[in-house]
């Protein structure tokens, strides 16, 4: 079937043959589906009815399964990584890093159980798929790399690592934890202030 | 069929029939089918199939599939939490200590890319499943408890999230960091010594 072709039940579905955006959207959708479903349960037959679309629409846009989820994955950690690079965006001492990372603890970095469920399926699939330590990597590179505007490389390495751990340990915990706690820790990982002038 | 009703060709198979541990080996082949094929893979079907049990032996064990993956969990998180005690049992001084979590660290906590591929597993299960958080909760408890014999519990909290999210990146990267940059974060969590007569 061709990939525009009209199911035999399209007359009842006519808003959905507007759709220009048609592999924008299916991106969106496979993240959806592995949200919920995991990996494992995002098939192609999954995502296409989640999406609505006939399952020739996959193949149409996308070179394979392995492609689509890759350019999901992708998507997810740039959109993560935008919200922690915006978080970072106001810091001009070591006082305000040390409050942009706390507050991007206590926050859980700005994402929902969903976002956590999506990053957690991209860390499993990137140890079972080394195809996809890409995405992981370049992550993480940049992560470390907004921290790196603020301090050395190390303790970037190191505060990225705390902002992963501690926001883990929130997000699978049913207790939370007091920022003032959360903000101790930090200030360690970051060490003394550079700050001319500044007493932490 | 009955438990221990032989299946066809049960006779090529003979030596599989003296099999009086079923319901603990059952539970490391659950293991394995989640660290191989995922959480949504695990079906009964493939946990029977890859124990060479008829279906009715997880019927016959387990109140369910959602028993036997908890138990499965369950085991995994015992197992990995004693690994994690055991690096910490000839700790004396705050050096051993900054020592013993560092070794950890960059030792991926004794675990290989198979461990760490349950233990995330669990973690996204625990995610979509609230039940799970029971185990992900006393793994945490336990981890803390263990450092908490050598340091006050927040220092315990923020160390044990530095071990989570440095193994994490380490797990997930292909590039490696040397012991000493490993060491120089963890002190730093650690805080100052309390030994008498120390200096870090």
């Amino acid at each position: 079937m061709p990939e525009d072709a009209a199911p035999a039940d399209a007359a009842v579905r006519a808003p959905r043959r507007h759709d220009p955006d048609r592999a924008d959207r299916l991106v969106d959708v496979t993240l959806d589906v592995i949200a919920e479903h995991g990996v494992g349960g995002a098939t192609s037959r999954a995502i296409a009815a989640a999406a609505d679309v006939p399952l020739g629409s996959l193949t149409y846009h996308f070179a394979g399964l392995d492609d689509l989820r890759e350019q999901a994955f992708r998507r997810h950690a740039e959109r993560m990584a935008g919200v922690y690079e915006a978080h970072f965006a106001r810091v001009r001492t070591h006082q305000d890093l040390v409050d942009a990372v706390t507050d991007l603890i206590h926050g859980q970095a700005g994402a929902d159980q969903r976002d956590w469920a999506i990053a957690y399926e991209l860390y499993l699939a990137a140890l079972r798929d080394p195809a996809l330590r890409e995405v992981t990597e370049s992550w993480m590179r940049r992560s470390r790399s907004v921290l790196e505007r603020h301090t050395d490389p190390l303790t970037a390495r190191g505060a990225d690592a705390l902002v992963e751990g501690l926001v883990m340990h929130l997000v699978l915990s049913t207790g939370s934890m007091p920022r003032a706690d959360v903000r101790t820790i930090v200030a360690r990982v970051l060490g003394p202030s550079t700050d001319p002038g500044a007493d932490q």
